[in-house]
């Protein structure tokens, strides 16, 4: 029983996944794989955090300082943890009072590893990167869904002008149509990313305006629609901020981003709670094998 | 080529790993998955994240201060943060001094996350449970297979104080078979966790003493023997702990845990830099085709 797969852990937004579950997981994760050639996508390994100077530079923590986990860590001798461990016996004082902040932070988006693998480099043609990683926003909801570690699969784009909007429209239409595929109904609908503060009236706009970004939205069974997917156009701005040239005009990026987890719960919402019972035409999509029980 | 496959990013110990190197990976994983009947392993996805206030009472930062990276976030309002840009932009000000510490920290190890799914319950039988996660440790040194961003497979034994350490032992020598099946040269040595400070001095002893931990070391091509896997006995520190029983006592746990990056570095330092010329009993091993090129 699929329901039961997300184990909830003592902190919100944080759950384990059952076998079960992980079948659906591995069967979007090769059908989503399936869209493209193989030899035409390059596909990388990326881990769950990254440089926390990279997405200084990049601006997220402008936008998103409330989603933003960095890491910090305790990086004394043992002569200072000893102090550390008296204090907190002789007063309570905590024992992360003293912990400095490292060169690292919980990656919020999978494809900020990507970009930094051709930084500087001149594209002699378009180029398609994929890679799935855990990602970490720190959520203040815990409705179903907005999980705070999960996972996203991106596929990115880098080309010229004219390639890249095209490639995002076209992943939008094939994304759509793999969801209606999958029996799920999905609105499409142009979006602006959950900026912070006084960067939502400043970036929110002129993003809705040039429709940068289109969000392949599902209900997850809560009765709200959640974005499930996404495909985003960022003009020159990472191939601007990363030197990444093409046809002597700085490149132009797009990506395509699957939330994973959302994705199986839109599936549960629709299927139910048994993959066994799923109809044949999901688990055949998904590779889940035939059998209908 | 493998050697270029462990493709570094800005900040020490954090790489991007390419397809060649992850279908390596993809292989020990299934190989050693390979080592129990299927049916009898509980398999589950746990997330790079875990509960802090459940690492402090495991006695984690106690033990290891020095490699726990906690995540830290700024849950101030717009003015607050309106008032730190401000602080930012005429002094020079950090952006991070006002963010708080969050009830999350990065994952150390894999296992963590298993002992809770089964707290608190009284079990009929022994049982084994498996996950992969990307682990941290905020390690020092940047030497080759010395990540801080890492995978660690775990295989985990719940069960009783004849079952556990038996399966303890079957697991090492299968492990210890399974490495020179794949060619490489691997001492076991008994050997203690990497304490720190004052704690090194109290559980150091008893626990090589006793031979609770015993590691498998190979040459990553450094000179230098590095553990890429270790099989654990816990006796009923997390039964305790997790309140677990069996046969009406406190269940006994112990591990076998796999660095996935490590092994396929030992592997490259023996075979080479390219897979396609990895012995035919190699690449068999590790479900990567009979083509020798």
């Amino acid at each position: 029983m699929l329901a039961a797969s997300l184990i909830p852990t003592e902190v919100a937004g944080v759950g384990v996944l059952n076998s079960a579950f992980e079948a659906v997981v591995g069967g979007l994760r090769a059908s989503v794989l399936g869209f493209a050639e193989p030899e035409d996508v390059r596909a990388f390994h990326v881990p769950p955090v990254i440089s926390r100077a990279l997405l200084e530079r990049l601006g997220y923590v402008d936008a998103f300082p409330n989603l933003l986990g960095t890491l910090h860590t305790f990086v004394g001798d043992n002569r200072r943890w000893r102090a550390i461990q008296a204090a907190r016996l002789a007063d309570g004082a905590d024992w992360h009072s003293e912990q400095t902040i490292s060169d690292v932070v919980a990656l919020p988006a999978t494809c900020y590893h990507l970009y930094p693998l051709v930084a500087g480099r001149t594209l002699a043609g378009p180029m398609t990167m994929t890679a799935e990683a855990s990602c970490y926003r720190h959520e203040g909801s815990s409705e179903l869904g907005r999980l705070r570690s999960f996972r996203m699969r991106e596929v990115v784009r880098i080309g010229s002008p004219d390639d890249v909007p095209r490639w995002r429209d076209e992943w939008l239409a094939r994304t759509r149509t793999w969801f209606e595929g999958l029996g799920l109904k999905v609105s499409v609908e142009a979006a602006t990313d959950p900026f912070f503060g006084d960067a939502a009236r400043m970036m929110a706009p002129p993003q809705r305006q040039e429709e940068l970004k289109w969000e392949l939205r599902a209900d997850l069974g809560t009765g709200q629609a959640q974005a499930i997917a996404s495909a985003n156009y960022h003009k020159d701005h990472f191939g601007g901020l990363f030197g990444i040239l093409i046809d002597g005009d700085v490149a132009h990026t797009a990506c395509a981003a699957y939330g994973l987890e959302r994705i199986v719960l839109a599936l549960i919402a629709v299927h139910g709670d048994s993959p066994a019972r799923w109809p044949a035409f999901v688990r055949g999509a998904l590779g889940l094998g035939g059998t209908t029980r």
